[in-house]
Order: C-alpha cells, then structure tokens, then sequence
C-alpha cells in the first residue's frame, strides 16, 4: 500500500515524538526513582527505549518505514529507496517531532517545557562510540531489510538495546535525537557544544555501514526501492 | 472462527483478571523484596505486566480480540468492529474481571480481600501522562491490526512497558484496571479520587489517536470490522 | 514428522533437566552475586528462566512438545493428545530429568550433588498462589496451541516470567521441577513437607483450566490430537 | 541467496567483532555504573549480550550463517554443513574479529588498547560449566535449525541470556569469544591460563550435542547441508 507524503511525514513527526519521549521520559523516572545507582536508572531507559523502538517500528513502519532518523532516511536517500526532496522533509519533521516529543516528556513530569542540558558528553571516546554506534544500527538496518524485512522492528530495538550498554555514550545514534537531547537538563541530555561532533559521527558510521552493505549484498542493489521494510514507495 | 458472546465475555473477563492480578501482584511482591528501592520496584512490575501481556493477548486474542480495556471497546465500536450492546457487555465483564483480579492477588499474597488505596496520584502533569500514555496504546493497535495484525501482542505489551517509564503516571492507560486499584492499597493502587480524571483523560486520548489514525489510513476504513487482530466477528 | 518414543523421552529427559539447572543455578547465582536485594536475585532467576524456556520449548517442541512438566502431560492424556502409558513414561522422565537437572546445577557451582532443601514454603495463600500459577499456564498453553500453536513458546514465556512475580509462591507450576527444587537447599529450594500440597494444588489448577477451554473451544475437541504445538503424534 | 567466501568472512569478521565489544563493553559500564553490586552489573552485561545476539544473528544470518563462534563452526563442518577450509577461514576470521571488537570496545571506552586479564576463572566447576553451557548453546541450534530455523536468533539470544545466569562461569561458550576476553583486563576478562580448558570443554560439550542430535533427528541427516539458518551454501 502506497501513503501520500502528509501521512508519511505525520507519521514520522508522531513516531519521533514518541520515541524522544520515551529517552527522555524514561531517563526522569529511571533517575528520580534509583536512588543514585545509576546502573539500574540505565537499565530503566534501555528497557524503555528498546521497548519503544519495537512498538513504534510495528505501528509506524508500514506508513512511513519508521525510519525516526536522519541518518537512516540520508543512507535510503543514497540507495535510491527515497527521493531527496521527501528525505529532506523526512528529516525535518523527524527533527521537530524529536523536540516536541522532549517538550510532552517535561510537561508529563511536571518540569519547565524545556531545558538547555548541561550534561557534558566530550571526547574522542564517546565520538569513537557514536561512529560504531550508527555504523552498527545501519548494519542491522541494511542487514535486515534486505534479507528478511519482517525482523527489521525486532532487530533495531535489540541491537539499541545492546548499544546503550556497549558504547560508552549510550548510543544516541541518531541525530534528530541527539538535537532534542540538547534541551533537556535531564538524565538522557546533552549539552548543545557536545551535540555537533556526535551527529558528525553519526553520518560516517552511517555511511561506512551503507557503503559496507552496498557491496556485501551487490545483487540486491537493482530492488534498493524494496530496501526498508513495508517502505511505502 | 466465530465464538459465541458468551465464551467472548469468558475471555474477556478472566483475561482481565490475570492482567490486574499480574499488576497489583507482581507490584505487592516487588515492594516486598526490592529493600526501598523504587526503581527496582518498578522494574519488576513493568517486565510482570509485560510479559503478562505478551501471554494474554496470545491467549484470549483468537477469541475475544483480547481488549482487556475499555478504551480499546470503545474505540472498536466507533470504528464499527464490534457492536454497541456487546462493546457495552465487553466493559462490564472487563471491570468485574479487573476487580475479580485484584482480589486472588490479594488473597495470594495474604492480605484483606480488597483496601481502599489511598496512594495518592493527582495532578495535570499525571492526567497530561495518561491522555498520552493512551493515545499511544491506541496508536499502536490501530497502526499494527490495520496493517499487521500479528504483531498487536508484542507491539502492545512493548508499548506498555515502554510507558510504564516514559509517564510519570507508569501508565494506567485502561479504565477497568483504574478502577480495579482503587480497591488495592498497594504499590500499585489508586485513590479513588484520583481515578475519575484518569479515565477521563484516557478516553480522551483513546479517541484523538482513533480520529488521527481513521484520517492516517483511510483506505482500511472499509475493513474496519476486521480490525482487532483475530477479532471473532 | 513422528518421532519414536525413545527420542521424545530423551527430549523430555533433556529438556527437564535444563529447565530445573536453570532455574536452580540462576537462583544459586542470582543470590551470590546480589548483595542482599533479594528483589535483584529474583529478578535474575525469573530472567534466567523465561528465556530458558523459549530457548527449550523452541527445541524441543518439535521432537516431544516439550511439556517439561506432568501437569501439561496430564491435561494432554485428558484431552487425548497423548496416550496414557506414553504420559506415564514422560512424567517418569520429567521428573528423573528435573533432578538430574539440579544435581548438575549444583556440581557447576561447586557444591555437594544434592542437599534437602530447609526452604520453608507453607500456607493457604501459597497453596492458593499455586492453582492460580497453573490454571493460567494451561490457560496459556490451550488457549495457544489451539489457535496460535507457533507462538506457545513465546506465550509460554512470558507468562512464566510474569506469574514468578505476581503469584506470592514465584509460579513453580510444576510437579516434576517442584519434586527436583526439594533437593536443592538454596534461593530456589522447597522444604519437601511443603512439596505434596504445592503439588496438588497445581494438577487443580491444571484441571480446572483443561475443563474451561474444552468448554471456550469446543469445535476443537476432535482435533485434540494436535493440540500441543508441533506434537509429534 | 549464495555469497561468496569474502563476503561470508567479512560478515564472520564484523559479526564477531560486535559480539565481543558488546560482551567486553557492557561489561565496563556495567561494573562502572552499578556500585559495586555484582548482580546488577552481569544483568546489564547479559542484557546487552542476549539483544546484540538477536541483532547480529539476524543481520548476518542470512549471509554466513552468523556463527560468530569456532564451536559452531566445527560442529557444522562435522555434519558436512560446511566444507572443512572453509571452516578454517571461518575459524580465523571469528579469532580475528572477536579481538579486534575487544580492541574497539577498550578505545571506545578510553581505556588502553589492550590488556591482559588477571581474571582468575579455574577450578572443575568452571570447566564443567562451559561443558554444559556449549552442550546446551549446540543442542539449541541444531534443534532450531534442523526443524524450526526461522527462530534461531530468538532460541540462541535467549538461550546464553539464561545460560550467564545458570553457569557458574556466566557460558563463555566459545573459543573465539574466549580467547578475546584474554586480552581484556576488565569485567568480562579471563586469565590467559585459564582459557585452554574453557576452550577444550566447550569443544568437547559442542561434539556431545552434535552426536546427540544427530541420533535424535536421524532423518534430517540427508539433509545436513541445509542445517544452519539461512546457510549460504
């Protein structure tokens, strides 16, 4: 079934929300609860997340391909599996809908609507682990959607699951995440100068795994439009 | 297969039941042992009430639809996939399942057969929680049972142990089971009231979400009486 | 396919004695490593055992339905899935595979074969908690196997994972591993005297719910035979 | 779908790559972020190692049959599953990867390069763990493969998230695994001297399943080629 594009772009602004909500939500309730070990707040968001990513990929994949990051919709953009111009509206709802999904979060938790973080997040570590972080989730993702589409929500939600605790920045892996993130002084935040730097990584581990995948699986290159599943095009 | 009203409102109430009794229980026990760590706490009753619905959902689905929640009635008989009278006779069964449930977790766990909880949860940012905790729920279920209806058991109990950390109300999102903690002054339990505006607003957000999602995906408007996942009519 | 009795003795064999090494060793562990939270220990034993079961359920399923437990064979012989003197050779090994199971728990972490538990689990709201933990296994299992059978392992699960928490025995729901977790004086354990009424309580529970679903899914009944998933007859 | 020897090992290579930087990885935040509570760091470093299994089976599956594991790898070539140099290059390649993702889970977490584990892991309970545990990781797949393959991620991931909980030694499992963790002086780590009995047991649980099986499912021993999911050949 093919979705026009105002319902493919609702459903990335509601999918986003949704998924920044959930980070930065779960991030208050781990962080007020745990009494300061902050393994188990930790523990608390990974669930949480990974539990969101299943949902919304099940609900919004069929609609939109539940892409939820710039740096997915960038690499479909590359295999041909979206038109510029709609991956360039792709990311920027993605981008709104992730701010606004941070906004609901600290007005469900009775908070300021939004909060400039100053959590600092720097190092060529934690730019190191963004790379790996992206380069990995866009394996998963090129790995699945090309080979066995119906596992796509399944395997992202696992291996993010798997990425918070692995890479010593929790794994943001996507940028229109990392943006909302910067306002919210909260457990999942970070602050604005760090945020730069860590979407840069992002987009080369996303292109690394892209240009990987592109000759790992050659012979699928001709149904790059087939790539993400249930894509609508 | 068809089932007859009477062994769908069997499902529908004993499936109610095992989800309050898996809530309340499983939030008695982990208050029990988690030493005054809430998180902890928490954590325990997110991952029962999960997994409880993973096993009900696959349970009772095939013969009832498995709503288990009043909202989720509501919302089907607006999109014509059940009957007013039965959707009415659904969320009876579904209260008196849910305070039934309540009570074999009491007695299983040695207390009164019922309290009245006196665990206070007021406020516009805990009503904001549940208007979106189940504008969420709704979401999901219409995305996944319009356009894939064998996801609805994980994609529901994901969601749901999603939000029980993304909320600052841990997400009641279900009248029934709001009314049945009314009736345990437990971890899990609610003043009674407190309950009234939660229902309200989990209505409300039950309806925007079937309103967004009858506009999303209009097309599958026609088939709405196959709708719920396995839905018996 | 049809597998020869010996094979399905070997597979119930093996199975059962896997089932009661993970839930006797992630106990053992579980309560080593947690420091006193007696909340964190259990949250390991339930963990440990949801996924060994549908890591078991998943392999052995096949070969012999993976019953693993006498009050599933039971309610199978009752509804004709199974023959008699073939369910009395699998409780046998069921029962001689869940101890043998424990024993090896025991020498991995060091300890003498086997000691009798001083585990002190008496009382009507155990005794109550175990009807109610069986009746919604062979809920699970009916309920699935009849109409889902692919998802049993999965249901199977979770709803184990959930009823550790929300039943204030921990859910043994389960003859042969209730007789095994007697000859185990660790976090797993069961005084033998408190095994007999457990024991009971859980062919009630089995019963009970094998009465419901032949009543809920009655044009099933001739197709009893097939009722457990992948049952080799 | 058949890929070529250089895709295949290139997928053996990132596969096991990530496997290890989830193991070692988790395993540093985990111990740096729980306080000195054991227990709830081996939950996060189970966590991550049951969802990166998810992921990573399913993303390179398909390609090279995602052993990411020389126990497997042999059992396989034993059952002419795989040809006995290609089976050697597999070998290489998981060494390889396994300890360059050791290397990148120490920079990414700013610590040195490498090191060499003073975690001592001796004694015959330990020996005896990893027997069970890679007798039980082998049952798994060959019971998956051979009758249900589609599940094999699911039944593998759940199956060592158990098995770090039942085993004394938390199921290395794997020789490649096993040798990766020699150089990482941190939570996961394991002393060089005692990695030649880990290794000589997990082999030897690998045989005793694979002869196991191929006696239980004698009729699908035509069939061998297509033992592994998704298997390339």
């Amino acid at each position: 079934m093919k979705f026009n594009l105002r319902a493919r772009l609702t459903a990335e602004f509601v999918g986003s929300a949704f998924l920044v909500a959930a980070v930065v939500g779960s991030g208050i309730m781990g962080e007020r609860l745990s009494g300061g070990n902050v393994a188990i707040a930790l523990l608390a968001n990974t669930i949480a997340t990974g539990a969101a990513l299943v949902a919304l990929i099940l609900t919004f994949g069929p609609i939109s391909g539940a892409h939820l990051n710039p740096a997915v919709t960038l690499a479909d953009a590359l295999e041909r599996g979206i038109t510029w111009p709609d991956a360039l509206a792709y990311i920027i709802v993605q981008c709104a809908g992730g701010i606004a999904g941070g906004i609901v979060a600290h007005l469900m938790f009775g908070l300021r609507w939004y909060s400039v973080s100053t959590h600092s997040r720097h190092g060529w570590s934690l730019v190191l682990s963004e790379f790996v972080a992206t380069f990995g989730l866009l394996s998963v993702i090129w790995g699945c959607s090309r080979l066995r589409s119906g596992a796509v929500p399944f395997a992202v939600a696992s291996y993010i699951t798997s990425a918070y605790w692995f890479t010593a920045s929790t794994s943001f892996a996507n940028p229109a995440v990392t943006i909302a993130r910067t306002f919210s002084d909260t457990f999942a935040g970070i602050r604005p100068s760090d945020a730069p730097l860590f979407i840069v990584a992002q987009l080369a581990g996303a292109l690394a795994a892209t240009f990987l995948f592109r000759w790992l699986v050659p012979n699928l290159a001709a149904h790059a439009d087939h790539v993400l599943v249930a894509h609508p095009q």
